[in-house]
């Protein structure tokens, strides 16, 4: 869930967060606001609330965290009676601004504004089959790409809705949307479910968001997910379903529950929360090791450490402390002190671990050096021995799905063993969840998962030859 | 030349200034920087610049001065052998920073920045038709239609300045325009010459402003204005013209001449500052009055005021002080307060009026508030009489074209004649130059003109009837 | 550790945390940068660093965090060879950015800058005897006051340290303070030692901060404590100490301990982290409960709730998730929804809690809405019993040393029996750590504690009758 | 006037302006808002106002002109029956926040605002005498140093403004001051009369301003300048005068009338504007030249060319454009192009000077470069010849009373003739106003003058061996 200084560039970064609202009350900016505060966590670089009020657009957008680019006198403008927001992590270097969603556009049938998560493929062949239309591009991004279908889809279409499904059935890769015209809001999701999106009630507004915690953080109650392929639109507080595009498909972002999601949402029917715990109760059967104390990562190591303890009978302790007073503007130490530069934001616990056999518990390794500096802090403050457990398997294949994973090159374990691994990390073992156990972590969950990223098999068949 | 606070609502409105350069030297960036600089006062809400380097195209814009949207770093980022730059006059409210232009866009052949001024007709038909393709637009912008235009040309054209001719052939009204693409620089005015545009070199450097003050600011050295219709490509040092689209139109704006442009520049062959002298000459003719001093009304009176002194032999003097330090964020008194707000802005020089007969000349009267407060000012100071005159024939009709002008029915000449209008501003005379004056106040232009404004004859024939 | 959005005003804030070093290296503001970065959960309202550099002195501050508040440039032309440095938790309204540390001024000596943590007494009588001298005062901090007398008492001194010994010798109250004057680094410790401070060492520098997490965050190694009434001068890199107003009185404010320090921190050779955990246990013992589940309300019950379920042998989880991602401009909820604004910062995970009876612990009770509150989210979140579990005794009294406790009208516990704040807050039990206990939480501490706000007696007699 | 961008130094710049009110009505905040913004051309660096409410001090000040500093809220929160304000011209650098007025203190009769224009002599004695006696100082500024004398006067006399004028009595150098204690408002003028201040009415209110320009501008009524030495105090509408520092002395700094002041104030019975004319016909009749064209290097050589025009009969004609939109972050052109740099600022018209024989009017030469480009941009432009006038004598001597004038070796009239001068500039001629005409410009002025910068004389005699 702490995603805003990686000093080590340790963490994936998921692509982003939407939430809408349709509440005939009205004041569907605030709530937004809060939605979007609640998803946070799934992108810190910019973020934008698009809203309709009296059938009219307006919207605001820019680079930062949601409590820096929103003030009262924004949201009292925007407010209306539907509103969609988005929150996003994003590369940086020019044109971020530009970038930022909602998407807001006019074309032939009036205004839309779409939000966006998830990554399509194909989408060279997409923006030029739409060139040699004769279309203009502003951004590189994909909810360009969407809204152009749209529109052209619309044009075939008797509703903005069907237009919407339409251009679904084209896309091919991940997606969560919401599309806000000026009198319905919609929500669609990609027919292999790749990433999450829900919907909640409160009072007579209808919610849609990425995780069910942006739903219960602004009072409402979480009704239910989409399905994979279906669309849902609201109109005059009416809910109506489409469901052409679903098939018997169902593919889920499984890194939502290790790592992305936040631990009190409910994905699928499973816990996030939960579902760490079972990884590391199940990482404790399959890697289990003598000791005197579990710790975890802080903050989504926690979680799998607790299972490991509770499944082991080891006793959970505090083995970090995290400096959690981080702003985009802090200034990173020079390159001399880089590698001791884990200490500015991470400390270890030492009347906790010292003389300690410890277990050490993380969602994953990706280039392996910050989990080596980790441990090298545990065992300044007294571990005499450090176990590091990991609550995924290990990360061998990139994603084009939306997560930001590193490449190949760049990924340790498709160059090392895991006893290479454990070598280079200075730890005393090593120990993934198996790729067996993986599919066990979430019982509760009625869904199937996308594994790529620890496979290299995707749902898709040719995602890889995708132009990325 | 002063637009910045208009207490009064007082001054007319126009809507940008547009430079380009090419430079094989580089650092085309910070020569567009100083170019926008000398053309700040063309529009001061937002502006922009987008530069190529190595084919690869990059840009920043936001709203605010020249001076505060850039700085060092990101003049140094942009810094490349070709540039495009805006300034931009602009209405209040949301998507302001949307707004601002260069536009930049993607689109079949690469990327494309488009600078423009001036206000094409038909808009709402041709946005009609764009969208019935399927189009998506992201800001109101005419520009963003230009570059729709240009993409949709470029599919049937061979070349992108191709392109640029055949999307200009299609377009009415008023539009000086600079296309960027990666390798070339593209200059283009409409046929009928409604905006100004000129070109220049320095060094190698072949330069386009809407100005000529711009290119002499730059170091540069005018070399001719662009004709109605004119396309002048730039690649690789080469220039070539493309006439096409010309014909044996010419209907320049002549309220360049009497306010807009600044003094310094010379349009169409005419310089700025001696066409306001000629029409300060020429209404010393059309309406004597027996006085001892005459007076212009800071900053855009003075030249027109001095040119009635010289004309008349009653000697010019100084009659008010202008506080030149007011910035965006200046708060305006309380409406309770604010007949006397102009006393803030400009204060009536007593020891220079004080028993005085006074011939105060302005450039123009739009709604007449403003003018009745300053002759107040001029009175409280001891003026014995004021006689005014107004360099430019009243406004009567509403511009098409780019200009700002109210609605007929806050335009003061459009109910009132002329002697109402002196009762109410307070004056002892008043004076307009006449439509036959017009004529001559720019003996050396080597153009026609276009006087919408003082006679509602326009010409493109069903102007009136566009969708404004 | 957490004290940016306080919704409900539920928690105490102290006043500072201070940094010092000299170090003939240099780069002594960026050290001082990371120092205070690890000390910002002491005051998150504004900081400031001075520094001197070949004997003359420059500083910076004002409101906001320590990674707003700096860039990289403003660090570089601070650097030299001592820097002091303060974060601030302040009070909001006018003078905010005046009364940010360092204190910097010029007395006959030089220059001389002054951070200070703690309350002084007697200050009204101290600023009127000065003004009766003639004095002029900036600000109303007490920082002002100890450089008056530290001014004055130089007139009588052959040093500066001696001069902030004698003007030590005659304040009371509570301050650790650094000084630092073109040559000199001097530490200053009142004679209670209400207020920690410690001393370290890495490489050639010596380091001084509020807490050792300061120091190891640096890279350096925590030496000791000051004891109380001492003072440390640093000269040359030569390390002095002044023991004239040493006495055999030690009361440092245990509420260090339960609430204030960063666990990370050892202070008085007592683990921050420990003494919680001893808490917990402590409280485990004191007021069992059969219960199914221990949770602690972050982050700073945690601690205390792994002692309790150590302890009690009822296992730990995680009851709740905090949205970290809360800045200074976070827009709060409308009064009329400000009963569930705590469900924004605070989610109860279901999934923990659900259908079991639940331990929570929590360091303090201050007003009683919050925790009624959160009492709220558990049970919607499922949880069959809660009992409440405090890690210190009721707050009764107000603290006149630098805690920031309301006054007792608004202290529930000094109108409410346990019994009556256990209805109100809506608990099935509640029970808070015994004054005998709280000795006990802290057996490896070498020192005597202040625990006023618990019993309302004072290491100083007539604190109470100071002028707050 | 126009003293923001000075490209290469060759304005001179005084340290600033203020500003005081009492009205019984309130709303004294935004008056001194807008009489600050009517003094803006005396100071630009920084600005500040304070303001008693109910005989509570407030105060808010910082870097920037007034319309930047102040929005509305600030200057809601200020209002009050009272208030002093002031704009500074400062170096830059370090602490320049710090050093912003008013200076607000709390003393041994409750608060003070001070706000102060001139220089003292003798500071460092001063300074010293303070510090033996135990006071620190928190700025540079002679601010500090006079409420320090007020304060310790204050002891030993019985109400401020009997303090005021005994610490007055006892500093020597060039001050006016404004001194706002909860209940009163006392304006002072230095013995010798260095710095205009002036007093006005305004229906209840009473005003006080460094020029009466700000008086008028907020709608008020000069009524007197104060005679050197005197001090007006305002307590409940009533106004009372002290005279007892009131000698036979009066040394108005005479440049106030050549360069400073606004053209429409009027100092000491004399305008402003007329004052300046007086010395173009003077220098008209002392330096007459056959030529065809008569212009001022804008602004402030504007009105000494209308009256060298109207002396000698050549017409007076328009010869540079300005441009006016330069901000504090205009980024100033490469250290290889600034000798080009002027023409960004300044444009030639070469309509109105080509093929001429052109007399150029400025205020002064202190270094003499930018009269060099000045001069070769008219060249450039077609001018045929270029006869230099200087409304002023030449500089030759520092100013000790706070005029920014440079070092003796960067003065170019003190090491070269008038001769050398010319042929450095490349005028065809040059002509200075002589110190015999000097006395001749105010003829309406009731006052002597200081002429120490054109003479090396002072009218404190020891004044040149001040510690500055």
């Amino acid at each position: 869930m702490e995603q805003i200084l990686d000093l080590a560039g340790s963490k994936l970064h998921e692509e982003c967060g939407i939430f809408g609202i349709s509440d005939p009350g009205g004041s569907c900016a605030q709530t937004t606001y809060y939605g979007l505060y609640a998803l946070q966590h799934r992108g810190q670089e910019a973020c934008g609330i698009a809203a309709i009020n009296d059938r009219k657009q307006s919207f605001y957008k820019d680079v930062g965290l949601v409590s820096e680019v929103f003030d009262r006198a924004t949201l009292e403008r925007l407010n209306g009676t539907m509103a969609v927001g988005h929150v996003r992590y994003a590369t940086t270097g020019a044109g971020e601004r530009e970038n930022a969603q909602p998407l807001t556009i006019k074309y032939v049938k009036g205004t839309l504004a779409v939000v966006h998560n998830g990554n399509l493929l194909d989408v060279d062949e997409l923006r030029r089959k739409f060139e040699y239309q004769g279309a203009i591009f502003h951004t590189t991004s994909d909810s360009e790409l969407i809204a152009y279908a749209v529109a052209q889809a619309r044009l075939r279409c008797a509703s903005v809705e069907e237009a919407v499904c339409q251009a679904a059935a084209q896309l091919r890769g991940a997606f969560s949307l919401l599309v806000m015209s000026p009198q319905k809001l919609i929500a669609c999701r990609d027919p292999w479910g790749f990433r999450p999106l829900c919907m909640g009630r409160k009072g007579e507004a209808i919610l849609f968001a990425s995780e069910s915690c942006a739903i219960e953080a602004v009072g409402g109650r979480l009704e239910r997910e989409l399905d994979p392929g279906e669309i849902v639109v609201v109109q005059n507080g009416q809910v109506r379903s489409i469901r052409d595009n679903c098939q018997a498909l169902s593919h889920m972002c499984i890194f939502e529950y290790i790592y992305f999601a936040r631990p009190d949402s409910v994905i699928a029917g499973q816990s996030v929360h939960m579902a760490r715990q079972n990884a590391g109760r199940l990482l404790a059967r399959q890697h289990p090791v003598d000791a005197d104390l579990v710790i975890g990562v802080p903050d989504s190591g926690l979680d799998a450490a607790q299972g490991y303890a509770l499944e082991s009978g080891i006793p959970f302790g505090t083995g970090f402390v995290k400096n959690r007073y981080i702003g985009r503007t802090f200034i990173t130490p020079d390159q001399a002190s880089r590698e001791q530069a884990v200490r500015i934001k991470l400390s270890a616990l030492a009347s906790e671990v010292a003389g300690k056999r410890v277990v050490m518990v993380d969602d994953s390794i990706v280039r392996g050096t910050t989990c080596k500096q980790i441990i090298s802090l545990l065992r300044e403050a007294g571990a005499v021995e450090v176990h590091m457990r990991v609550s995924a398997p290990p990360f061998i294949a990139p994603c084009y799905f939306g997560t930001d994973i590193p490449d190949r090159e760049k990924l340790i374990a498709c160059h090392n063993t895991v006893e290479e691994i454990r070598d280079l990390a200075g730890a005393d073992s090593l120990g993934y969840l198996s790729l067996e156990n993986l599919r066990h972590l979430a019982p509760d969950a009625h869904c199937g998962f996308c594994q790529g990223c620890f496979t290299g098999r995707y749902p898709i068949a040719d995602a890889e030859q995708g132009p990325f």
